[in-house]
């Protein structure tokens, strides 16, 4: 996390930390969790280590791919 | 809401509903509240009006300055 270049960015922490979790409890790998959004191949890994500005539409296509909702991918999961 | 291009879209509608709810609440006309967000001045109209992909980072921009926990402006508001 120490790369980061932007003022805040713990919108982008909790996606990546999120989007991590729910990946890993679907026995997921990176490059799955990508084809299964139809997102190219290194970009769960780019939304993990927090190096991109991912646009609405797109959380929401990955949130569906997970069937969950939404939100859930902006909360901070406790435990 | 007719002209939306997307397949989904349930994100952008939720998001133009909140910034429009919570914008209202603190008196704030949209290039008011375009401005505080260091948006440009038809920003929040386009907002509103679903025809924008907002990146995470812009959203996290109009969290600060709306006050509230990013998570809020993706959840489904009751009245």
């Amino acid at each position: 996390m120490g790369t980061e270049k932007h003022q805040t960015g713990e919108a982008r922490r909790r996606i990546a930390a999120n989007i991590r979790r729910l990946r890993l409890e679907r026995g997921l790998s990176q490059e799955g969790m990508a084809e299964l959004a139809d997102f190219h191949r290194t970009y769960v890994s780019q939304l993990e280590r927090c190096v991109t500005n991912i646009s609405i539409d797109g959380l929401e296509r990955l949130a569906i791919a997970l069937g969950v909702d939404i939100s859930e991918l902006l909360e901070v999961h406790k435990n």
